[in-house]
């Protein structure tokens, strides 16, 4: 008999992790479940299909069922739930929704990804309806029929993390009155205030209005239906209410299976991406992961980690031994609002002095283009590096076209541990269309510099 | 008395030392004599200054004389040529031009910065009037005032580098007929021809036309102007002739002073920037430097490394002591051809060969942005990886908008000695208007790695 891996989550950690496994492992037999009908998509477009960005919401499905069946030998098995996992005796129970049955399959080594759910707002009035919250393909048709349906016209997201301003855009993109109410300060709770402010003020240009430190106590409606939402600074009115307050890894089935869970509240997983039963791993936005700059076990749900944790989990998974560390996370993320392009890599201000890293910042403002380029626009570039080795630990972008992109400079810099002065030394690439001769990044690394002389 | 540099040549390698040095050292007296009429431009402007993309030729002056005079400290002497160089006794002999009279300085230390000039096509009828070459702001200047003045129609650029590139682009755009002819097999030399042909094959669509393995062998003209360009595949009718087959270092003036040239033909540095004369350093493009990769001395004349190396030469010339290592060259390089952006980083695949090196490559094409994101475009990446160890040695990009900044990433990990899996292994950031979730260039290392298992 051959070995068998289940996988439960079929989303972007799962599908990577059977795939990653099946492929270094012909003879493994590899069960994914899926709980919902869809998996392997693209959830960072549902933004975009909200919006009228992206059309056909199948274009979203990057790895159709068919194909991850027939070419490559995965048995995928859709709207399935694994109701219960028993960890030291190696078997799971599953639901299969679409006709009610529950059955049991053993496993030799199993891979958990069962993702993160939405926070909840626990306020009165919460349970009206057309209030809503964002995370499956499910969720994103529903809130889609929803718009074309009812034609709300007056939104209101609750929560500015980078998700909810993308969808803030999209909104208005189609026409929707658009407030944004956070209860923090500013925008983009893992950005510092002086560079998330730019994003904020190019989407109070195009219309939308912020509520900065504003609570919502409630919410009040008619016929069940939302349409106001109270706050501790006055009522505003809204037909479609979006909650975006962040979300928490699902790990009720992984605790009840004694799973041990990290600080984070997610999974806690080695290097090789195992949980304390040396068979099972955990990957994707269920678990926990090493920082690569704080060393530490940081909490990071993002798409291209979900799916780089699934790879080297499938790949420690596909036969019984270690043979790929997990490099870490640097929580690099980045988002396009409006004329704006936002980016981080690293720690911000506020993870530095939690994770009690004494360091210096800079923050320099120059041009995406030559100098005299018609095109050009600005960008800021803010740099933090450790005291007093100038070691980079974290890099922030705002600005116009072009500054998306640089992010993956300043990440590979901090991958390979640079201190400023390293990164000022950089041969980059100049054309007028481009750069200024000296990339805004150099200009930020050289003055940047002279703090750790 | 208080010491003084002195600098020859104002532009970008020269007047980036002589920044640099004035800023280190206050008390040094700075003396810069440029032979031309401007100072520190924007050369690499030029081409779209000739396409009307810039409309100003004083936006490329991008230091102003009087703020190098009035803020920087630094005597900038314009029209000054200077003629001899006694390196033994540490004085020049410096022709005015606008006076026509010549003086003696004598100097502490000096940075040599002359530059680079077009190599010239010795052919019958080289001489007619209406053949350009391109190097000099001055340049650029006669030739927009001869196709503002002289309406030319058919352009023939000889040489596909690529500044010509840029030029035949940008005359394209103001509606020329142009004709590029190249006696390699494919343009950009510092490119492999897989990756140089997507570039080629753009410009094709839009209008260019190319003359590959094709030899100039002379012009024919009218009135003393050429109306002819004859080649061995036959004549080509031109009315505007740009040659640019390539530079040489200006090195006349330091070898008659017994200043060393290394195998290049360019002045031979050490680390420092210090030429055989301790107290005499060289930069920008009449000089050579250690390439990251080869390790070896390297002639790359672009426009960075001329701001970079002048910089340093100016560090290290402020006091008698060497403070600041030039970190060495990678040739970076980016150019947007139309719609495609074509990027470099390292070495090339014959430059590869003639390092002796043996090596693997790995080719992929993706998107720029995410799949199912509606203004994606194609991108190619190429990297080159040593073997057995995997380093990176090089890299090559040609795809739609968002390629051309993706090599900074490239230059970065081949800054850091990476090998293709560790590049495979960083943290990129990824949205939909950005990169697919697995970044391109991920894919690519992904892909590659595979080959040094």
């Amino acid at each position: 008999m051959g070995e068998r891996l289940i996988v439960i989550g079929g989303v972007a950690a799962g599908m990577s992790a059977a795939s990653q496994a099946k492929r270094r492992n012909k003879d493994l037999e590899v069960v994914v479940f899926e709980r919902d009908p869809h998996i392997s998509y693209g959830a960072c477009g549902i933004p975009y299909y909200l919006g009228d960005v992206i059309k056909d919401p199948n274009s979203l499905l990057v790895l159709p069922l068919e194909k991850a069946r027939k070419e490559r030998g995965i048995d995928v098995r859709i709207n399935h739930e694994v109701v219960e996992l028993d960890a030291k005796n190696k078997k799971v129970k599953v639901l299969n929704k679409e006709e009610n049955k529950e059955f049991e399959m053993e496993f030799d080594r199993l891979v958990y990804t069962t993702g993160a759910s939405p926070i909840r707002l626990n306020v009165p009035g919460g349970e009206l309806e057309n209030i809503f919250y964002l995370r499956t393909l499910k969720d994103g048709l529903r809130i889609k029929q929803f718009l074309v349906e009812e034609k709300p016209r007056k939104a209101v997201l609750v929560g500015a993390g980078f998700i909810g301003l993308e969808v803030a855009e999209n909104l208005k993109r189609i026409g929707l009155d658009v407030t944004v109410i956070e209860l923090l300060p500013h925008a983009l709770g893992t950005m510092d205030p002086d560079i998330s402010k730019i994003a904020t003020d190019e989407m109070e240009k195009n219309g939308v209005k912020f509520l900065f430190e504003t609570k919502v106590e409630g919410f009040e409606g008619e016929d069940g239906k939302v349409k106001r939402v109270i706050t501790n600074n006055g009522t505003v009115e809204a037909d479609f209410v979006l909650v975006g307050i962040g979300v928490k890894p699902n790990v009720e089935l992984a605790k009840e299976a004694g799973i041990e869970l990290g600080e984070t509240g997610a999974i806690k997983t080695n290097d090789y991406l195992r949980t304390n039963f040396h068979y099972i791993f955990a990957a994707g936005d269920c678990a926990e992961y090493k920082h690569r700059i704080t060393g530490k076990p940081a909490f990071v749900p993002l798409a291209l980690n979900a799916n780089r944790s699934g790879r080297y989990a499938g790949a420690n998974a596909a036969f019984d031994r270690d043979v790929e560390k997990f490099p870490g996370t640097l929580g690099s993320a980045v988002a396009k609002l409006f004329g704006v392009e936002i980016a981080r890599t690293g720690l911000s201000t506020v993870e530095a002095e939690r994770a009690g890293i004494d360091f210096e910042s800079v923050v320099i403002t120059d041009h995406t283009q030559a100098g005299y380029y018609p095109t050009k626009e600005k960008i800021t570039v803010k740099l933090l590096a450790e005291k007093p080795s100038g070691r980079l630990i974290g890099a922030m972008l705002a600005g116009g076209k072009g500054t998306g992109l640089r992010i993956d400079v300043l990440a590979t810099a901090l991958h390979n541990n640079m201190t400023i002065k390293e990164l000022s030394e950089i041969d980059l690439a100049y054309a007028p269309p481009f750069a200024p001769t000296w990339d805004p990044i150099l200009i930020a690394a050289n003055v940047g510099k002279k703090k750790f002389r």
